[in-house]
């Protein structure tokens, strides 16, 4: 079973997490799985995704299992498979043999948990039916993750310390979804001449991750209108001159994601307009990964990509005035109106489920400003984090033609030059990068990103 | 948008439903889609799958969103997507636009559904957080459907009685389905004598399910252990002498699915065991096919196809007695413990949510007999059904080496001789037939399964 074919490291590993645990907190936690969702009847189920807090510290994507932690201790709560599952399910692996894998120090059938959840912190699932079975067994409310208090923000804020700062095993997945993620984007690029339609290319792509037995970690976004930014449809026919925007990443089987976006030309080939723009987009990319390092801060990262954008928005006559004035006044985020980027690790925006707690240094809080406030992440780099940075040219309809964005910023936006760069919907350029000792290391940088080599990928 | 690129006659399809659906029952409906599952956190969603019930009246999947039938009328209940969500998500479709596309009657936020549910019928949802909506909305208990009473009961067996016979509009859906499914299994088979797991086949079936912008209808069985009936893991390697099943159906945009195995040597060549277990399945399916027309009973289907494979098994020498007796004494369900299929519509295992109230004739319950326990189905086939045959030789040792098993059949089987078919693990071959006025009409017929002819594809 795939469950067995596990790295020797990974029970070494977990053993290392809870005990780093045990460092942060004094009190006993328990941290469920969640089960299988069903799509439009019971038998019919989603692939089944574990909780990243569970498995951040389980390690197998083991469903309606419990895991209680204490003083770097781990007991397994998860019942063995009735007799009748092996006529359709093969033989699974027992409890004993999971606690092994894992390096439990424990194990027991879940109507073992009631007794020893006393004074414990958790965290809630998404999936409603685990969360009703954490609130009936602790016997009190718990909170959505955001609006957590007492033992359950403390244990949040620990695990937000631990997995904010990647170990070696995390890593070693990490680098994994991000090389099969590599080789889905050269497959989609190399599909491109001859496809049709935007469903094509991504058929390419989600293939090399299925054939690596992973899944998408996140519906990829492979599509001809950048400029709809989660945009989920997939019908439209290809045209010579469009761009195509695909973010797409895979998961391995822990759980563990990678984030890419490129944007190349359907007909292999940029338009004068759309290679400056994407030229200045790489530039912003490649400035902010040059300054980050441990201490410097991620918002200011941000800035500094509104800032990049801002400067080549001017020298191509699109906005008028001072750059660093400009991006005062938000110009830069009528092109460019999302965040630089996000944690990643288990989710593609990790901890993302604890709402603005893992993404922002306690006291901070979202700005009102329309060029900072979709920020996901505020916090100053440390070594081992991995973020995204991921700037990107939109040409957004509701942002360009609403009216108060029209007259406030009449005379910044040289719009009949603007008219010029229709062909550019929309660009983004997504790379992972660790933030090492010493800087960064670009986890993705086997993925071409020079327009000259996007567009040799494409030509094949 | 592609919502909006539905064809012509959707709108009048959908009038026509509940113009019978009104014939049926004389009291108010209302329904509701459903909404996103969150997968590892809120803004990472699997998939929406809208209710099939929903689906089968609305036409579109719409999440969110519900409908009031009445006296053949239909009103939409659907907010229009927030000023801010044109940002994120482009230019949505309004309710008023959606309305004309399905020919609706009415269209209303989804706060003017308050006022107009009383003494409505329903059908709970699968999401349970609408689960919770429908309950309040309708302030009574809804019950699952199994256990539904009252006029939700009378609402289920009225949509059972449509959902059984399929109409013109849902058969070019479940036709298009089946073509893409065809398309799929003959890469599979294209892809085999290059591929080295299990998951690359996978890979390039479901790649031509999303180039063709459609979804998996369930997880893909892709397997070398066919005879872990359930079999969700991918990560075996492929080799020589093994059997591949392949379980992979893809849905239409508005749910419609398809339903297809085929089973083929890894090699591109059937061992001489293999083949003949491959014949012996193949003669069930097709005797089976053969005597499907209205009136008979599935039932006898069920039976007539374990009457085949045990004649089969006596003439190999594997079973010792006359098939009929056999198949009595259940000794064919010892390689073929499942059904012969099932309905198949917009659930792969269709209306599958209302417990056996659909695939169960009124006042029929599941035998006990382990031969006859798993069949889906029990009723006479009548014009427009539309129902998978899928008859399968597997070896699962959870049966074959159950020691009560062993005592009961020890002179039935010869399991000396059983043990020469060791290399046969695992054959399905599964086909979806339309039941005509006068026999059947197999929607999959262009996916050849004739031995010869899957070797041929095989090999390429």
């Amino acid at each position: 079973m795939e469950l067995l074919t596990q790295p020797q490291h990974l029970a070494q590993a977990l053993r290392s997490r809870r005990e780093q645990l045990a460092k942060l907190i004094n009190f006993p936690v328990v941290l469920w799985s969640g089960g299988y969702r069903s799509r439009n009847f019971p038998a019919n189920t989603y692939p089944f995704r574990a909780s990243s807090h569970f498995l951040y510290f389980a390690g197998l994507p083991l469903e309606n299992t419990v895991i209680r932690l204490e003083n770097g201790q781990l007991h397994l709560f998860k019942d063995d498979p009735p007799a009748s599952s092996a006529l359709w399910h093969g033989e699974m692996p027992k409890r004993d043999t999971i606690a092994e894998i894992i390096g439990a120090d424990g194990a027991f059938p879940l109507s073992e948990l009631a007794s020893r959840v006393d004074n414990a912190a958790t965290i809630l699932v998404q999936d409603p039916i685990t969360q009703t079975q954490q609130v009936q067994l602790l016997n009190r409310p718990v909170h959505p993750p955001k609006t957590a208090t007492g033992i359950d923000l403390e244990l949040i804020q620990a695990v937000i310390k631990l997995r904010s700062c990647h170990d070696e095993a995390a890593l070693t997945e990490l680098r994994q979804a991000a090389q099969i993620s590599i080789e889905a984007h050269k497959a989609g690029m190399a599909a491109t001449t001859r496809a049709k339609t935007e469903a094509q290319i991504r058929a390419e792509m989600e293939k090399v991750i299925v054939s690596h037995n992973t899944q998408c970690a996140y519906n990829s976004i492979v599509t001809v209108h950048g400029q709809v930014l989660h945009n989920e449809e997939y019908f439209h026919p290809l045209q010579t001159g469009d761009l195509l925007l695909a973010d797409v990443g895979a998961e391995t089987t822990t759980g563990w994601a990678a984030d890419i976006t490129r944007t190349w030309p359907v007909s292999g080939q940029f338009s004068p307009t759309q290679r400056e723009i994407y030229e200045l987009v790489l530039a912003a990319h490649d400035a902010c990964i040059e300054q980050m390092k441990p201490g410097v801060e991620y918002r200011d990262i941000h800035l500094l990509a509104g800032l990049k954008i801002a400067e080549g928005l001017v020298d191509l006559g699109i906005l008028n005035g001072e750059p660093s004035d400009l991006v005062e006044r938000d110009a830069h985020a009528l092109f460019f109106p999302h965040g630089i980027g996000h944690l990643l690790g288990l989710d593609v925006h990790d901890m993302e489920d604890l709402g603005d707690l893992a993404g922002y240094e306690q006291g901070r809080t979202r700005s009102e400003r329309f060029g900072l406030g979709y920020l996901r992440l505020n916090r100053p780099l440390k070594a081992g984090m991995l973020v995204t940075i991921e700037p990107g040219f939109y040409q957004v309809p509701a942002i360009l033609n609403d009216s108060e964005n029209r007259d406030k910023y009449q005379n910044v936006v040289n719009w009949e030059k603007l008219e010029k760069f229709a062909d550019v919907r929309g660009i983004r350029i997504e790379d992972d990068v660790l933030i090492t000792e010493t800087g960064t290391e670009v986890l993705t940088e086997d993925l071409p990103n020079q327009a000259n080599q996007i567009e040799a990928l494409v030509q094949g």
